[in-house]
């Protein structure tokens, strides 16, 4: 990919990614996801996330989560299927322990495409071991993931668990890249800071990172591009989580596009294709909060990036024409 | 019914099997139905087949489910009945048996006209055998059931409980027929899959099957249609719980044009009528499909086939006056 390209040649290449849809495909063809997270104090993260993997077009939208957590989600929508497999340390059952709940969230792992790890987990020492655990397995069956919130707290302290595997993607907000950058030893003050994101991009052996802030600076090591389309400008919590859950289905597309699922040029390669997701679900996330600011100003919460997800796909990526001859 | 009949002869039918609402009616003649399903993972199935039903007119719609997924359905509508009363083997409490929960369930069978088993039962086996029981009780009492997802397994497992009973519908998906048709020793590879249907169909002694597909084939073993309408092209899971809760309603219809609860023709027999029931169903199921999908395109999700089933009768079957004297 020509590193001068535009947004708009950029988000064609994105264009290209994305399956139509076509009558000969079946339920989960386009897309099988889970979110992981959800916990005693945050259950809005988990669904955001989930939310705007099913609105961006996934087929399926699980959200894997502790029980209490369950609960609450599974009331926001029926939509979403909600699974209570996870467990904080304090609420283990006698007959449970993390080699048990690990393996039933793993087990999940043969039916998905891809994995966010992160939204609403929080720290709790049996949370974070169990994701571990689920990383590790994912990266065996070659599962794509997202890390982002809690779930870059691995990333920080267990780096080894994400080196140089090129099927994932880390979202880390400014607070969070400086801890990650830390816990590499880039001194963030002593650094160009367009060049930031390449380095941590390169300290964990090429995974690919969004560098979320007042542009997205998006890089695996080797490439670095910048999404600068116009977001809202409130700061409320809980929008990344549309990125994740956005990022979660181009992923899965760009599997669907690898498989060759429908008739393509076949032209874009896995690590070119990982770029475009980040830089896609960057734009579409981007252009969701400007679309919800615009909408509500201040009183902008995160569901409201929610309800444009779709809007924002059509405008800044467009549909495909669902017969098979006219692609 | 003449095997030549165009859509529009066969939803002509359908029409005329419908209830009309008359002032003389009271609560519960067009229609009791519940829903066996729901449990720790999925809640959002057994809401969207219980509410089908209600929307396409059934007086009285419950949920019968576990404890925690009774919960949550509650808090998606006021407006079903939801009956905790299912137990997964792991929740049975001490004094609670198979025995004890299934004599709770079997003993609303005498207030149903119609019992969907399956939208998010799972495979547990204490929920599995429950359903067993309430199948052979409802084959007792004449009770009409719809068979879908792990509900079928049932009939894959055990298949004695639904052979030859001619009360039922079975709605397998690609995955799920396959899947019963490997289990009665049908080679899907090597037969015309234009007859595959009612092979099966007969392979259980005569009952109805709506084979779900890019077009729906419908057969009891003797005659076979093919439901065509167009639907959406989003393969979002969920959607074949409208068709189920659907079919409840039409089957209770079934069982008023049979009491002749108001005056009419009386030219049509119980078989043609459950074959009736099925291809309206799937002509319903699939116009709401075709119409969320028009609205919501690429981010269709199952609660939106729900806000248009009222919408598709209405198109497809159409009301009927409510002055006797003018039917």
């Amino acid at each position: 990919m020509a590193a001068n390209m535009s947004r708009k040649e950029i988000l064609g290449k994105v264009y290209k990614m994305i399956p139509p849809m076509l009558e000969k495909f079946h339920k989960g063809q386009l897309g099988r996801v889970a979110v992981i997270g959800g916990s005693e104090d945050y259950t809005g993260a988990p669904y955001f996330s989930a939310m705007a993997s099913a609105k961006l077009g996934a087929d399926m939208s699980h959200v894997i989560c502790e029980p209490g957590a369950g609960m609450v989600i599974k009331t926001y929508s029926p939509n979403l299927m909600v699974h209570p497999y996870m467990r904080q340390e304090k609420n283990l059952a006698k007959n449970e322990t993390i080699d048990s709940i690990s393996d039933e969230v793993v087990a999940m792992l043969d039916r998905l495409h891809v994995v966010v790890i992160g939204p609403g987990l929080g720290r709790d020492p049996a949370m974070q071991e169990t994701c571990a655990r689920v990383i590790t397995e994912a990266r065996k069956k070659n599962v794509s993931f997202v890390l982002d919130a809690d779930g870059l707290y691995l990333a920080q302290t267990r780096p080894e668990l994400v080196n140089g595997y090129k099927e994932c993607i880390l979202t880390p907000n400014v607070v969070e890249f400086g801890r990650l950058a830390k816990s590499q030893n880039i001194d963030t003050t002593k650094e160009d800071p367009t060049k930031l994101c390449e380095k941590l991009a390169n300290a964990y052996g090429g995974v690919t990172i969004i560098q979320k802030g007042a542009v997205d600076y998006i890089s695996n090591g080797k490439q670095t591009l910048v999404s600068t389309g116009e977001g809202g400008l409130k700061r409320a919590g809980g929008q990344g989580d549309t990125l994740t859950g956005s990022l979660a289905t181009l992923l899965a597309y760009r599997k669907a596009y690898l498989e060759k699922i429908w008739d393509h040029e076949n032209d874009m390669g896995a690590d070119e294709l990982l770029t475009l997701c980040a830089y896609g679900g960057s734009a579409i996330t981007r252009e969701c909060s400007r679309l919800a600011f615009k909408e509500k100003g201040r009183s902008l919460q995160a569901a409201d990036l929610t309800e444009h997800v779709h809007t924002a796909f059509l405008d800044l990526i467009g549909e495909k024409p669902t017969d098979e001859s006219k692609l």
